[in-house]
Parts: C-alpha cells; structure tokens; sequence
C-alpha cells in the first residue's frame, strides 16, 4: 500500500496526546510510510516544528494546513464551540484537491493493531465511513429523533475515527449547509460536530463495527456481554485496532482509571522515548 | 554498552511466554544486543530452532545449553519438583566461564522500561542481586524464621527476577551445598528454588527495589499506599522496568484478571507480530 493519510485537528495543547497516538500508530499501524496531514488556526511554528521533527522521527511526514481568520468567515461560532470544529467535516475543502482518502483520528485513541483493514474499506460512494457506539441503541433512537429530527438513521455515529472519501465530499458536502443547520439548532448543538454529521449525513455514512475500528473503553463489558462473551479481553488485544478514550476523564489524567488506561499510559511513556 | 546477557530456564510449554517477555524486552529494554541463555534439558532441536529463529528477527542471539541426564546426577528430585529447579542457581556452573554476569529472568515478566540501570548495578562481592516483594514484612519474617531459620534475612527474595555475579558465584555456590540442603529440608520446601536462594545465600543478596525491578502485578494498591501516592499509574509507567505477573492465574490466561493484564495481552499480539 502506498502512504496513508491521516488528519488530525487539534489545538497546541494537544499535541503531545497526538504523539502518544502516532507512536502506537508507528509500532501496531502496519504501514511503512504515513501522512499526517494537521489542520489547524493558531499553533505556534515552533511547535509545528516540534512535531514534525517528532513525525521524521517515526518515519511520518507532517503536513500542516493553517487556516486564517477569513476562511470560513461565514462559520457561525459560539463561547462553546469555535471554528476548529468544522475542520474535520469541511476536510474536502481544506486539504489539497489530490487527496482521495483520509482517516480522521481523534488525539484521545490508541491505535493498536493493523490499520490495513479499516483504510482499504471500500466506500462506495458514502461519505464517510464511521462507527456507532453500540449497546446504546436506545440512547442513539433518542438522540436521532429528540435533538437530530433524523428518528430512522442507522445509530448516533462518533466522529472520532471516520475514513472520509474525498472525491465523493467534494461534490456533496457544502459548507453552506452546515453552517445554516448550526445556525437554525444552535442551542440544541451539544457535540456540535458529532451532531452535524448525523443530522446532515448520517444516510451517507458507511457504518463500521465498533469493536474493531471505535472501541469505547469504557465499556468493555458491553462488549464482552452483547458478544455472548466472545469478546474478551484477549479478543480485544487480538482484533481491535482502535480504542478510543472516550469521556471526560481522559487517560492522560493523573486520575484516570479504567482498564485500559495503563495501556496508555504505557504508550504515553513509549512515545517519550521514541 | 556490549551485549547483555540473559538467562532462561525454561520448559517446551513456556516458550511462548519467553516470546512474550523478549518481545517486551525487544521493544523498551533499551538495549541494542542481547544474548538470550536456555538452558534446559528436554526441549525439542525443532523448537529451539523456532525460538532461535524467533530472536533472530528481533536481533538477539539465542544461546541454547542442553544438560544431560548425568549432568547434577546427585541433585535430589521429588515429585514436585524436577532437576530445573537448581538451573538458576547453579548458573555458573553451567554457563560459561567467560561470563561475568547474567540476567535471570522468569518467562512470566514484561519489560517495560530500560533495563540499562538493573545491568549496570555494581554487584561489589554480592552474588546476586534480588527483590523481596514489600508490603508482605510480616509474612517474610515468619518465613524466614519458621521455615528457612534464618530470622534476621533482609526479606524473603523473590527469585523471578535475580542479576548474578558469576565470577563470585563460581568461587563460592557449590552445588553439594544445594543438594544437600534440600535433602536436608525436602519436606520443608515449597518453592524449593526460592527457599533455597533465601536459606542459603540472603546474606550475599544485594537488595534490588522490587517496584522498579520486580514489580509484583497483583500489588497495585499496596506500592500506592505504601508510598503515600507517589507511585501511581503515571509512575509505574514512567519508572517501573520489569512487571511480574505473580501468582497462579497468568495473564496469557482466557480467564485472567487484573490491571496489568491488558498491558500483557497487548505484548502476546506484538510478540506475535513481530
């Protein structure tokens, strides 16, 4: 396979979660060469250097895209939520036109087996390939009528790991749409982006197994008991390629618990030395 | 620094945890060379062959030593426990004289920093240098002094994890001493290498901090506790180099639990990988 392309969009604060993720991406992610394509509005050059030495490092090419203030100067933004969050849904008309595929990653997951898999999905002509949080079916139906007025979509997908086809986004995701649903459910946004993608396209997502490419590690025994026990923690360390640190509490906490938070702090420490 | 040395005593069944542990050690050891001892008396040509081949790929050099039935032919054996128990401590009578220093190592350990700092230790006339699991004060000085007679011992050392001064031990371990204590004591033993290395040599064991370099996977709380906090998560990870899963239920098992056991699971896929 050629390079894979992955995007990234955070702030300064959270480049060294991203490094803990690129570190478990370089010893578990199966490919020889990556491109780490970094999107983003104010950080600071020499942490952007920073960084990128720390890509070279790992044999990974840092690609940084800053946006300025007049880029999507329409963008309605609120004290909770700023531009930033339309980075990852607008990725189509922000990175280079050459681009077919990417794989959105948030900083908060390991990636702990091949990503081979996930990348090569064929995509047909959805949008977006993402996962639903499963074992909150009920939670999801709720949250899809309630809030997103979309009561017969698939599930409440997670927009922390989605492989996004270029080619098909660049015809059909406008940037006006976005901003004038955001507009018109402002006050009902909670995880804007999140809901921006189920309300929007939640009919032109390929849903993936989130047990393999999503996993909430908070909730192993979900996993384990809707699986009838198949799914146990050797299972997990088998299969799964992505565990994702959803929540509040994040790993790299101090007071984090949990029973994958050792592996990432392990992986934190990994990524220090590497 | 050279080479480091490393000893395995090991049956046929366990040399897919020793993957494991080398796997661990491949990646955080620290070191660039390693050369791996076996010494063991009945595992096959063939499965040498893997684990030599095995190492090779993760460039250490497998050094496999054969005894023989008439090899230690006066060692007294029972029932429970075979001629491979004096294997560690009688190292230096097998291994060879060019050696000044070897690392034992139990198969059911992760690495999980660099052992650089362990290696280095100045040993001065000690011949070995060991952990005694904190925490259990009490329980060693009844062992010490109800099973082993030696009630003013330092601590019940735990034998898993032990760096050995060859050059002294080949002046002043002398198999005889071994045997017959054992035969003097056979009813006695329980962990009959373990007992022997506490009864007959804890004067001439250089303690080792065992929440660094022994670090017992059932005792979380108590290196917590016992430190006042100070070794959470955060420091095991940062600090701790050697995890040893103690106790009967291992951590390659389906039905083993405990908050180390992730961490090791992940270490079987990469040693699988790798």
């Amino acid at each position: 396979m050629d390079a894979m392309n992955l995007l990234v969009t955070v702030d300064a604060n959270y480049l060294r979660h991203v490094a803990t993720m690129l570190a478990s991406l370089r010893l578990n992610g199966g490919a020889e060469h990556y491109n780490v394509y970094l999107v983003h509005s104010d950080i600071a050059d020499a942490d952007i250097d920073e960084i990128a030495t720390y890509c070279a490092r790992l044999r990974m090419r840092l690609i940084p895209a800053r946006l300025h203030k007049d880029d999507f100067a329409d963008a309605p933004v609120t004290a909770y939520y700023s531009k930033a969050m339309y980075y990852r849904l607008l990725a189509s008309k922000i990175l280079p036109g050459t681009l077919d595929k990417i794989l959105y990653l948030d900083p908060d997951i390991l990636i702990i087996n091949s990503i081979d898999g996930l990348y090569g999905t064929d995509m047909g002509s959805a949008l977006f390939a993402a996962a639903a949080h499963t074992g909150l079916t009920d939670i999801a139906k709720h949250v899809n009528r309630i809030r997103l007025g979309t009561p017969e979509a698939q599930g409440y997908f997670n927009s922390g790991v989605m492989l996004m086809n270029l080619e098909e986004q660049r015809g059909r995701i406008k940037e006006q749409d976005i901003f004038d649903y955001v507009r018109a459910n402002e006050d009902g946004l909670i995880l804007p982006d999140q809901d921006v993608l189920n309300a929007l396209y939640s009919d032109a997502i390929l849903p993936l197994d989130d047990s393999l490419y999503n996993y909430d590690s908070r909730r192993f025994e979900t996993y384990f008991l809707t699986s009838g026990g198949d799914k146990d923690m050797d299972w997990v360390m088998g299969n799964t390629v992505i565990i994702h640190y959803c929540g509040k509490t994040k790993p790299w906490k101090k007071n984090a618990s949990g029973r994958f938070v050792p592996l990432y702090k392990h992986y934190m420490q990994i990524a220090r030395r590497l």
